[in-house]
Protein backbone atom coordinates (compact mmCIF):
# COMPACT_ATOMS: atom_id res chain seq x y z
CA UNK A 1 0.00 0.00 0.00
CA UNK A 2 1.95 3.08 -1.07
CA UNK A 3 0.80 6.72 -0.78
CA UNK A 4 -1.58 6.80 2.08
CA UNK A 5 -2.42 9.91 2.99
CA UNK A 6 -3.72 9.32 6.69
CA UNK A 7 -7.57 10.60 7.36
CA UNK A 8 -6.63 13.77 9.55
CA UNK A 9 -4.09 14.80 7.20
CA UNK A 10 -7.41 14.91 4.60
CA UNK A 11 -9.46 16.56 6.81
CA UNK A 12 -7.33 19.72 7.72
CA UNK A 13 -6.47 19.84 3.68
CA UNK A 14 -8.52 22.60 1.87
CA UNK A 15 -11.30 20.44 -0.45
CA UNK A 16 -10.94 23.26 -2.76
CA UNK A 17 -7.44 23.19 -3.48
CA UNK A 18 -7.91 19.43 -3.34
CA UNK A 19 -10.66 19.67 -6.16
CA UNK A 20 -8.45 22.02 -8.55
CA UNK A 21 -5.59 19.52 -8.32
CA UNK A 22 -7.07 16.38 -9.20
CA UNK A 23 -7.01 14.55 -12.24
CA UNK A 24 -10.31 12.85 -12.02
CA UNK A 25 -12.80 12.42 -9.20
CA UNK A 26 -14.97 9.19 -8.53
CA UNK A 27 -18.60 10.43 -7.23
CA UNK A 28 -20.50 7.86 -4.66
CA UNK A 29 -24.28 8.12 -5.32
CA UNK A 30 -27.05 7.80 -2.44
CA UNK A 31 -26.51 9.91 0.20
CA UNK A 32 -23.67 11.53 -2.28
CA UNK A 33 -25.34 12.85 -5.82
CA UNK A 34 -28.42 11.80 -4.81
CA UNK A 35 -31.17 11.15 -2.17
CA UNK A 36 -33.83 8.53 -2.85
CA UNK A 37 -32.75 9.03 -6.68
CA UNK A 38 -33.54 12.61 -6.64
CA UNK A 39 -30.43 14.65 -7.76
CA UNK A 40 -29.00 17.22 -4.87
CA UNK A 41 -28.73 20.66 -7.10
CA UNK A 42 -25.75 21.58 -5.66
CA UNK A 43 -24.19 17.81 -6.50
CA UNK A 44 -25.84 19.17 -9.80
CA UNK A 45 -23.76 21.66 -10.42
CA UNK A 46 -20.42 19.97 -9.41
CA UNK A 47 -21.10 16.76 -11.65
CA UNK A 48 -21.69 19.69 -14.03
CA UNK A 49 -18.22 21.34 -14.13
CA UNK A 50 -16.22 18.35 -13.68
CA UNK A 51 -18.71 15.65 -16.30
CA UNK A 52 -15.71 15.16 -18.62
CA UNK A 53 -13.56 13.49 -15.85
CA UNK A 54 -15.39 11.72 -13.46
CA UNK A 55 -17.35 8.41 -12.98
CA UNK A 56 -19.92 7.27 -10.47
CA UNK A 57 -19.04 4.45 -8.30
CA UNK A 58 -22.06 3.25 -6.24
CA UNK A 59 -22.45 0.18 -4.35
CA UNK A 60 -26.42 0.04 -5.64
CA UNK A 61 -27.37 -3.59 -7.03
CA UNK A 62 -30.96 -2.53 -7.40
CA UNK A 63 -30.42 -0.04 -10.65
CA UNK A 64 -29.04 -0.45 -13.98
CA UNK A 65 -26.73 2.45 -15.18
CA UNK A 66 -29.60 3.85 -17.43
CA UNK A 67 -32.10 4.43 -14.95
CA UNK A 68 -29.09 6.99 -13.06
CA UNK A 69 -28.43 8.37 -16.68
CA UNK A 70 -32.10 9.00 -17.10
CA UNK A 71 -32.16 11.22 -13.83
CA UNK A 72 -28.57 12.87 -15.04
CA UNK A 73 -29.51 13.57 -18.21
CA UNK A 74 -32.79 15.73 -17.00
CA UNK A 75 -30.11 17.69 -15.21
CA UNK A 76 -28.16 18.76 -18.46
CA UNK A 77 -25.01 16.09 -17.12
CA UNK A 78 -24.30 13.76 -19.95
CA UNK A 79 -22.21 10.61 -18.65
CA UNK A 80 -21.33 7.92 -20.81
CA UNK A 81 -22.88 4.35 -19.29
CA UNK A 82 -19.18 3.08 -18.94
CA UNK A 83 -18.79 5.85 -16.67
CA UNK A 84 -21.53 5.00 -14.01
CA UNK A 85 -20.47 2.14 -12.43
CA UNK A 86 -22.88 0.17 -10.25
CA UNK A 87 -21.70 -2.87 -7.80
CA UNK A 88 -24.48 -4.78 -9.13
CA UNK A 89 -24.13 -4.61 -12.47
CA UNK A 90 -20.34 -5.40 -11.77
CA UNK A 91 -20.92 -8.13 -10.10
CA UNK A 92 -22.73 -9.94 -12.89
CA UNK A 93 -19.81 -8.69 -15.27
CA UNK A 94 -17.69 -10.70 -12.77
CA UNK A 95 -19.09 -13.79 -13.40
CA UNK A 96 -19.39 -13.32 -16.84
CA UNK A 97 -15.91 -12.50 -16.98
CA UNK A 98 -14.80 -16.06 -15.46
CA UNK A 99 -17.07 -18.07 -17.55
CA UNK A 100 -19.54 -19.23 -14.93
CA UNK A 101 -22.41 -18.75 -17.27
CA UNK A 102 -25.46 -20.73 -15.11
CA UNK A 103 -26.28 -18.75 -12.31
CA UNK A 104 -28.27 -18.57 -9.49
CA UNK A 105 -29.31 -14.70 -9.05
CA UNK A 106 -30.79 -13.09 -5.61
CA UNK A 107 -32.07 -10.03 -7.15
CA UNK A 108 -33.68 -7.61 -9.21
CA UNK A 109 -36.20 -8.44 -12.31
CA UNK A 110 -34.02 -5.41 -13.66
CA UNK A 111 -30.89 -7.24 -12.80
CA UNK A 112 -31.55 -10.87 -13.93
CA UNK A 113 -33.13 -9.34 -17.26
CA UNK A 114 -29.87 -7.43 -17.06
CA UNK A 115 -27.97 -10.53 -16.31
CA UNK A 116 -29.58 -12.29 -19.66
CA UNK A 117 -29.01 -10.18 -21.80
CA UNK A 118 -25.19 -10.16 -20.80
CA UNK A 119 -25.27 -14.14 -22.02
CA UNK A 120 -25.80 -15.77 -18.54
CA UNK A 121 -28.22 -18.49 -18.69
CA UNK A 122 -30.39 -17.35 -14.47
CA UNK A 123 -30.72 -21.09 -13.29
CA UNK A 124 -32.70 -21.83 -9.74
CA UNK A 125 -30.48 -25.06 -8.57
CA UNK A 126 -27.41 -26.61 -9.63
CA UNK A 127 -25.77 -23.04 -10.12
CA UNK A 128 -22.06 -22.17 -11.36
CA UNK A 129 -21.97 -19.37 -9.42
CA UNK A 130 -24.83 -17.43 -7.01
CA UNK A 131 -24.48 -13.58 -7.77
CA UNK A 132 -26.10 -12.25 -4.27
CA UNK A 133 -27.74 -8.26 -5.03
CA UNK A 134 -30.27 -6.54 -3.13
CA UNK A 135 -33.36 -7.86 -3.74
CA UNK A 136 -36.78 -6.24 -2.23
CA UNK A 137 -39.06 -9.36 -3.25
CA UNK A 138 -36.54 -12.35 -1.82
CA UNK A 139 -38.07 -15.13 -0.45
CA UNK A 140 -37.07 -17.81 2.25
CA UNK A 141 -37.22 -20.20 -1.05
CA UNK A 142 -34.34 -18.57 -3.23
CA UNK A 143 -32.40 -17.77 -0.51
CA UNK A 144 -32.43 -21.71 0.90
CA UNK A 145 -32.19 -22.64 -3.11
CA UNK A 146 -28.66 -20.25 -2.97
CA UNK A 147 -27.60 -22.34 -0.04
CA UNK A 148 -27.78 -25.36 -1.92
CA UNK A 149 -26.28 -24.42 -4.83
CA UNK A 150 -23.07 -23.24 -2.34
CA UNK A 151 -23.30 -26.46 -0.83
CA UNK A 152 -23.36 -28.04 -4.37
CA UNK A 153 -20.08 -26.23 -4.97
CA UNK A 154 -21.20 -22.64 -6.49
CA UNK A 155 -18.90 -20.13 -6.29
CA UNK A 156 -20.56 -16.99 -4.31
CA UNK A 157 -20.12 -13.21 -6.17
CA UNK A 158 -21.65 -10.79 -3.44
CA UNK A 159 -22.43 -7.21 -4.81
CA UNK A 160 -21.69 -5.03 -1.84
CA UNK A 161 -20.69 -5.70 1.86
CA UNK A 162 -23.30 -3.33 3.22
CA UNK A 163 -25.79 -4.68 5.48
CA UNK A 164 -28.32 -2.00 5.11
CA UNK A 165 -28.47 1.65 3.99
CA UNK A 166 -30.45 4.51 5.50
CA UNK A 167 -33.53 5.13 3.51
CA UNK A 168 -35.98 8.32 3.71
CA UNK A 169 -36.69 9.19 7.20
CA UNK A 170 -33.74 7.62 8.20
CA UNK A 171 -35.16 4.56 7.94
CA UNK A 172 -32.79 0.98 7.63
CA UNK A 173 -32.83 -0.73 4.14
CA UNK A 174 -31.79 -3.99 4.09
CA UNK A 175 -28.69 -4.96 1.82
CA UNK A 176 -26.89 -7.24 0.21
CA UNK A 177 -24.59 -8.10 2.95
CA UNK A 178 -27.41 -8.81 5.28
CA UNK A 179 -28.38 -12.07 2.75
CA UNK A 180 -24.83 -12.92 2.89
CA UNK A 181 -24.50 -13.38 6.55
CA UNK A 182 -27.88 -15.22 6.44
CA UNK A 183 -26.28 -17.95 4.22
CA UNK A 184 -22.80 -17.98 6.48
CA UNK A 185 -25.26 -19.05 8.97
CA UNK A 186 -26.75 -21.65 6.82
CA UNK A 187 -23.77 -23.19 5.55
CA UNK A 188 -20.12 -23.35 6.03
CA UNK A 189 -18.51 -20.85 3.10
CA UNK A 190 -14.90 -21.48 4.10
CA UNK A 191 -14.41 -23.78 1.35
CA UNK A 192 -16.91 -21.66 -1.06
CA UNK A 193 -14.95 -19.50 -3.27
CA UNK A 194 -16.26 -15.82 -1.96
CA UNK A 195 -15.61 -12.97 -3.88
CA UNK A 196 -17.73 -9.17 -2.94
CA UNK A 197 -17.17 -6.57 -5.39
CA UNK A 198 -18.34 -3.23 -4.46
CA UNK A 199 -16.73 -0.61 -2.34
CA UNK A 200 -14.49 -0.89 -0.61
CA UNK A 201 -13.20 -3.65 -3.02
CA UNK A 202 -9.87 -2.26 -4.52
CA UNK A 203 -10.30 -3.53 -7.73
CA UNK A 204 -13.78 -1.54 -8.00
CA UNK A 205 -11.87 1.39 -7.46
CA UNK A 206 -9.52 1.05 -9.97
CA UNK A 207 -11.56 -0.15 -12.35
CA UNK A 208 -13.28 3.25 -12.49
CA UNK A 209 -9.67 5.26 -12.56
CA UNK A 210 -9.16 2.96 -15.61
CA UNK A 211 -12.05 3.98 -17.43
CA UNK A 212 -11.60 7.83 -16.89
CA UNK A 213 -7.82 7.28 -17.73
CA UNK A 214 -6.67 8.68 -14.54
CA UNK A 215 -3.81 7.20 -11.49
CA UNK A 216 -5.54 6.54 -7.88
CA UNK A 217 -3.63 9.38 -6.45
CA UNK A 218 -4.23 11.58 -8.86
CA UNK A 219 -8.09 10.96 -9.03
CA UNK A 220 -10.35 12.16 -5.82
CA UNK A 221 -13.08 9.96 -4.36
CA UNK A 222 -16.39 11.84 -2.48
CA UNK A 223 -18.63 9.71 -0.41
CA UNK A 224 -20.61 9.66 2.92
CA UNK A 225 -20.10 6.26 3.92
CA UNK A 226 -16.85 5.89 5.83
CA UNK A 227 -16.76 2.32 5.66
CA UNK A 228 -16.95 1.50 1.34
CA UNK A 229 -16.04 5.07 -0.04
CA UNK A 230 -13.08 6.53 2.67
CA UNK A 231 -11.67 3.25 3.41
CA UNK A 232 -11.65 2.00 -0.28
CA UNK A 233 -9.73 5.00 -1.19
CA UNK A 234 -7.48 5.35 1.62
CA UNK A 235 -6.42 1.63 1.34
CA UNK A 236 -4.71 2.33 -2.26
CA UNK A 237 -3.72 5.86 -1.76
CA UNK A 238 -6.26 7.80 -3.10
CA UNK A 239 -7.37 11.20 -1.86
CA UNK A 240 -10.97 11.21 -0.90
CA UNK A 241 -12.82 13.52 0.93
CA UNK A 242 -16.28 12.88 3.19
CA UNK A 243 -19.31 14.48 1.97
CA UNK A 244 -20.62 15.72 5.37
CA UNK A 245 -22.51 16.40 7.08
CA UNK A 246 -25.28 16.90 4.40
CA UNK A 247 -24.79 16.31 0.80
CA UNK A 248 -26.05 20.31 0.33
CA UNK A 249 -23.97 21.52 2.56
CA UNK A 250 -20.99 19.53 1.30
CA UNK A 251 -21.22 20.52 -2.30
CA UNK A 252 -22.40 24.31 -1.42
CA UNK A 253 -18.85 24.68 -0.01
CA UNK A 254 -17.08 23.75 -2.92
CA UNK A 255 -18.70 25.77 -5.50
CA UNK B 1 -20.17 -25.58 36.21
CA UNK B 2 -19.82 -28.71 38.06
CA UNK B 3 -20.71 -32.70 37.46
CA UNK B 4 -19.51 -32.57 33.96
CA UNK B 5 -19.09 -35.54 32.21
CA UNK B 6 -16.38 -35.86 29.66
CA UNK B 7 -17.32 -36.46 25.97
CA UNK B 8 -15.07 -39.09 26.08
CA UNK B 9 -16.16 -40.99 28.96
CA UNK B 10 -20.06 -40.52 28.10
CA UNK B 11 -18.78 -42.09 24.61
CA UNK B 12 -17.25 -45.12 26.35
CA UNK B 13 -20.06 -45.79 29.04
CA UNK B 14 -22.52 -48.22 28.15
CA UNK B 15 -25.94 -46.67 26.54
CA UNK B 16 -28.01 -49.40 28.55
CA UNK B 17 -26.51 -49.28 32.18
CA UNK B 18 -26.67 -45.20 31.91
CA UNK B 19 -30.61 -45.36 30.62
CA UNK B 20 -31.08 -47.69 33.59
CA UNK B 21 -29.45 -45.56 36.18
CA UNK B 22 -31.45 -42.23 34.61
CA UNK B 23 -34.54 -40.51 36.70
CA UNK B 24 -35.72 -39.11 33.46
CA UNK B 25 -35.33 -38.41 29.83
CA UNK B 26 -35.06 -35.15 27.28
CA UNK B 27 -35.08 -36.13 23.78
CA UNK B 28 -34.78 -34.64 20.65
CA UNK B 29 -37.41 -34.42 18.24
CA UNK B 30 -35.85 -34.05 14.77
CA UNK B 31 -32.87 -36.53 13.31
CA UNK B 32 -33.89 -38.37 16.92
CA UNK B 33 -37.61 -39.20 17.65
CA UNK B 34 -38.85 -38.64 13.93
CA UNK B 35 -37.31 -37.98 10.38
CA UNK B 36 -39.41 -34.57 8.98
CA UNK B 37 -42.27 -35.68 11.45
CA UNK B 38 -42.89 -39.42 11.04
CA UNK B 39 -42.12 -41.09 13.97
CA UNK B 40 -38.71 -43.84 13.79
CA UNK B 41 -39.83 -47.32 14.84
CA UNK B 42 -37.02 -48.16 16.87
CA UNK B 43 -37.71 -44.65 18.93
CA UNK B 44 -41.24 -45.22 19.34
CA UNK B 45 -40.23 -48.84 21.55
CA UNK B 46 -38.07 -46.33 23.72
CA UNK B 47 -40.96 -43.23 24.25
CA UNK B 48 -43.01 -46.38 25.10
CA UNK B 49 -41.16 -47.87 27.65
CA UNK B 50 -40.45 -44.22 29.55
CA UNK B 51 -43.13 -41.89 28.12
CA UNK B 52 -43.69 -41.71 32.05
CA UNK B 53 -40.00 -40.08 32.73
CA UNK B 54 -39.72 -38.26 29.83
CA UNK B 55 -39.45 -34.84 27.72
CA UNK B 56 -39.43 -34.01 24.19
CA UNK B 57 -36.98 -30.72 24.02
CA UNK B 58 -36.60 -29.84 20.51
CA UNK B 59 -35.73 -26.67 18.57
CA UNK B 60 -38.49 -26.88 16.51
CA UNK B 61 -39.86 -22.94 15.91
CA UNK B 62 -42.50 -24.24 12.90
CA UNK B 63 -44.86 -26.14 15.02
CA UNK B 64 -47.06 -26.62 17.54
CA UNK B 65 -46.81 -29.57 21.04
CA UNK B 66 -50.49 -30.48 19.74
CA UNK B 67 -48.98 -31.55 16.37
CA UNK B 68 -46.30 -33.35 17.70
CA UNK B 69 -48.91 -34.82 20.26
CA UNK B 70 -51.22 -36.25 17.30
CA UNK B 71 -48.22 -37.74 15.84
CA UNK B 72 -47.34 -39.52 19.44
CA UNK B 73 -50.85 -40.51 19.81
CA UNK B 74 -51.13 -42.45 16.90
CA UNK B 75 -48.41 -44.65 18.30
CA UNK B 76 -49.95 -45.36 21.37
CA UNK B 77 -47.37 -42.79 22.97
CA UNK B 78 -49.39 -40.16 25.55
CA UNK B 79 -47.50 -37.31 26.33
CA UNK B 80 -48.84 -34.40 28.12
CA UNK B 81 -48.71 -30.74 26.35
CA UNK B 82 -46.22 -29.40 29.16
CA UNK B 83 -43.91 -32.65 28.37
CA UNK B 84 -43.26 -31.48 24.60
CA UNK B 85 -40.83 -28.31 24.85
CA UNK B 86 -40.49 -26.38 21.62
CA UNK B 87 -38.23 -23.56 21.36
CA UNK B 88 -40.78 -21.59 19.32
CA UNK B 89 -43.49 -22.36 21.43
CA UNK B 90 -41.29 -20.65 24.50
CA UNK B 91 -39.75 -18.00 22.98
CA UNK B 92 -43.72 -16.79 22.65
CA UNK B 93 -44.00 -17.78 26.82
CA UNK B 94 -40.49 -15.73 27.33
CA UNK B 95 -42.16 -12.44 25.77
CA UNK B 96 -45.25 -13.07 27.71
CA UNK B 97 -43.16 -13.97 31.01
CA UNK B 98 -41.08 -10.61 30.29
CA UNK B 99 -44.45 -8.76 29.82
CA UNK B 100 -43.76 -7.73 26.25
CA UNK B 101 -47.09 -7.92 25.06
CA UNK B 102 -46.16 -5.80 21.70
CA UNK B 103 -45.14 -8.18 19.89
CA UNK B 104 -43.16 -8.41 15.64
CA UNK B 105 -43.02 -11.87 15.05
CA UNK B 106 -41.46 -13.36 12.33
CA UNK B 107 -43.02 -16.87 12.27
CA UNK B 108 -45.33 -19.40 11.07
CA UNK B 109 -49.54 -18.26 11.05
CA UNK B 110 -49.51 -21.32 13.29
CA UNK B 111 -47.03 -19.54 16.02
CA UNK B 112 -48.45 -15.78 15.24
CA UNK B 113 -51.84 -17.30 16.00
CA UNK B 114 -50.57 -19.29 19.35
CA UNK B 115 -48.53 -16.08 20.47
CA UNK B 116 -51.75 -14.18 19.98
CA UNK B 117 -54.46 -16.96 21.68
CA UNK B 118 -51.63 -16.37 25.03
CA UNK B 119 -52.10 -12.80 24.80
CA UNK B 120 -49.50 -11.09 22.77
CA UNK B 121 -50.42 -8.32 20.25
CA UNK B 122 -48.73 -8.92 16.82
CA UNK B 123 -47.90 -5.69 15.32
CA UNK B 124 -45.96 -4.72 12.03
CA UNK B 125 -44.18 -1.59 13.73
CA UNK B 126 -42.98 -0.14 16.71
CA UNK B 127 -43.21 -3.79 18.42
CA UNK B 128 -41.67 -3.93 22.10
CA UNK B 129 -40.56 -7.34 21.09
CA UNK B 130 -39.32 -8.88 18.16
CA UNK B 131 -39.52 -12.77 17.98
CA UNK B 132 -38.02 -14.75 15.50
CA UNK B 133 -38.61 -18.22 14.79
CA UNK B 134 -38.44 -20.27 11.01
CA UNK B 135 -40.75 -18.65 8.96
CA UNK B 136 -41.04 -20.20 5.61
CA UNK B 137 -42.66 -17.53 4.07
CA UNK B 138 -40.62 -14.53 5.36
CA UNK B 139 -40.54 -11.57 3.39
CA UNK B 140 -37.73 -9.00 2.58
CA UNK B 141 -40.55 -6.53 4.01
CA UNK B 142 -40.83 -8.61 7.06
CA UNK B 143 -37.17 -8.24 7.98
CA UNK B 144 -36.72 -5.11 7.62
CA UNK B 145 -39.37 -4.51 9.48
CA UNK B 146 -38.05 -6.29 12.25
CA UNK B 147 -34.47 -4.52 11.69
CA UNK B 148 -36.45 -1.10 12.42
CA UNK B 149 -38.37 -2.42 15.21
CA UNK B 150 -34.78 -3.34 16.65
CA UNK B 151 -33.68 0.51 16.06
CA UNK B 152 -36.52 1.90 17.80
CA UNK B 153 -35.36 -0.12 21.11
CA UNK B 154 -37.43 -3.74 20.65
CA UNK B 155 -35.78 -6.66 22.60
CA UNK B 156 -34.76 -9.36 20.78
CA UNK B 157 -36.35 -13.20 21.86
CA UNK B 158 -34.34 -15.65 19.51
CA UNK B 159 -36.31 -19.05 18.97
CA UNK B 160 -33.29 -20.84 18.66
CA UNK B 161 -29.51 -20.44 17.37
CA UNK B 162 -29.40 -22.96 14.42
CA UNK B 163 -28.39 -21.31 10.99
CA UNK B 164 -29.79 -23.99 9.04
CA UNK B 165 -31.19 -28.07 9.81
CA UNK B 166 -30.74 -30.75 7.12
CA UNK B 167 -34.26 -31.81 5.84
CA UNK B 168 -35.05 -34.91 3.28
CA UNK B 169 -32.54 -36.01 0.91
CA UNK B 170 -29.92 -33.97 3.15
CA UNK B 171 -30.71 -30.55 1.57
CA UNK B 172 -30.47 -27.37 3.61
CA UNK B 173 -33.36 -25.86 5.69
CA UNK B 174 -32.47 -22.28 6.44
CA UNK B 175 -33.09 -21.87 10.23
CA UNK B 176 -34.11 -18.71 12.70
CA UNK B 177 -30.47 -18.36 13.29
CA UNK B 178 -29.97 -17.39 9.46
CA UNK B 179 -32.45 -14.23 9.76
CA UNK B 180 -30.44 -13.17 13.15
CA UNK B 181 -27.53 -13.31 11.17
CA UNK B 182 -29.53 -11.00 8.47
CA UNK B 183 -30.42 -8.74 10.87
CA UNK B 184 -27.26 -8.33 12.85
CA UNK B 185 -25.54 -7.59 9.91
CA UNK B 186 -28.26 -4.54 9.22
CA UNK B 187 -28.03 -3.29 12.40
CA UNK B 188 -25.68 -3.08 15.67
CA UNK B 189 -27.10 -5.04 17.84
CA UNK B 190 -24.58 -4.48 20.56
CA UNK B 191 -27.12 -2.26 22.25
CA UNK B 192 -30.29 -4.41 21.70
CA UNK B 193 -30.99 -7.03 24.66
CA UNK B 194 -31.12 -10.36 23.00
CA UNK B 195 -32.39 -13.47 24.04
CA UNK B 196 -31.77 -16.67 22.55
CA UNK B 197 -34.28 -19.79 24.22
CA UNK B 198 -33.60 -23.19 22.08
CA UNK B 199 -30.67 -25.69 22.94
CA UNK B 200 -27.87 -25.26 23.70
CA UNK B 201 -29.65 -22.55 26.32
CA UNK B 202 -29.42 -23.80 29.57
CA UNK B 203 -32.54 -22.29 30.99
CA UNK B 204 -34.33 -24.85 28.22
CA UNK B 205 -33.02 -28.08 29.81
CA UNK B 206 -33.30 -26.72 33.46
CA UNK B 207 -37.16 -25.77 32.32
CA UNK B 208 -37.63 -29.53 31.06
CA UNK B 209 -36.10 -30.92 34.16
CA UNK B 210 -38.41 -28.87 35.99
CA UNK B 211 -41.49 -30.38 34.18
CA UNK B 212 -40.64 -34.03 34.75
CA UNK B 213 -39.55 -33.62 38.07
CA UNK B 214 -35.93 -34.35 38.16
CA UNK B 215 -32.48 -33.04 38.34
CA UNK B 216 -30.14 -32.43 35.40
CA UNK B 217 -27.56 -34.78 36.56
CA UNK B 218 -30.19 -37.66 37.35
CA UNK B 219 -31.14 -36.78 33.78
CA UNK B 220 -29.93 -38.24 30.33
CA UNK B 221 -30.44 -35.87 27.11
CA UNK B 222 -30.82 -38.32 23.89
CA UNK B 223 -29.81 -36.32 20.58
CA UNK B 224 -28.51 -36.42 17.09
CA UNK B 225 -26.58 -32.47 17.41
CA UNK B 226 -23.13 -32.23 19.19
CA UNK B 227 -23.88 -28.49 19.09
CA UNK B 228 -27.17 -28.47 20.62
CA UNK B 229 -28.20 -31.63 22.00
CA UNK B 230 -24.32 -32.77 23.48
CA UNK B 231 -23.13 -29.23 24.45
CA UNK B 232 -26.30 -28.21 26.29
CA UNK B 233 -26.39 -31.00 28.55
CA UNK B 234 -22.76 -31.06 29.61
CA UNK B 235 -22.65 -27.76 30.36
CA UNK B 236 -25.17 -28.21 33.49
CA UNK B 237 -23.55 -31.65 33.89
CA UNK B 238 -26.01 -33.59 32.21
CA UNK B 239 -25.39 -37.61 31.07
CA UNK B 240 -25.90 -37.60 27.32
CA UNK B 241 -26.32 -40.11 24.36
CA UNK B 242 -25.28 -38.81 20.95
CA UNK B 243 -27.73 -40.56 18.56
CA UNK B 244 -25.98 -41.40 15.99
CA UNK B 245 -25.62 -42.83 13.49
CA UNK B 246 -29.03 -43.08 12.91
CA UNK B 247 -32.08 -43.17 15.08
CA UNK B 248 -32.91 -46.80 13.72
CA UNK B 249 -29.74 -48.04 14.44
CA UNK B 250 -29.15 -46.31 17.86
CA UNK B 251 -32.40 -47.14 19.40
CA UNK B 252 -32.12 -50.85 18.18
CA UNK B 253 -29.02 -51.35 20.38
CA UNK B 254 -30.72 -49.97 23.82
CA UNK B 255 -33.83 -52.52 23.12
Amino acid sequence: MKNVIPLEELRSRDPKSLIKSADGFLLDWDGCCAIDNVLVPEAAVFLRAHQNRLAIVSNNSTHTPDEMRAILDKSGIELPPERILLAGMFAIKRARDLGLNRAMIIGSPAMKALAQRSGIEVVREEAQVVILMRDTRVTYAALERAANCLVGGAKLVVANPDGSHRGANARIRLETGAFHAALEAAVDLSQAETEIIGKPSEGFFREACRIIGTSPHRTVMLGDNPDTDIKGAVQIGMPCLLVAPTPQEFFARLI
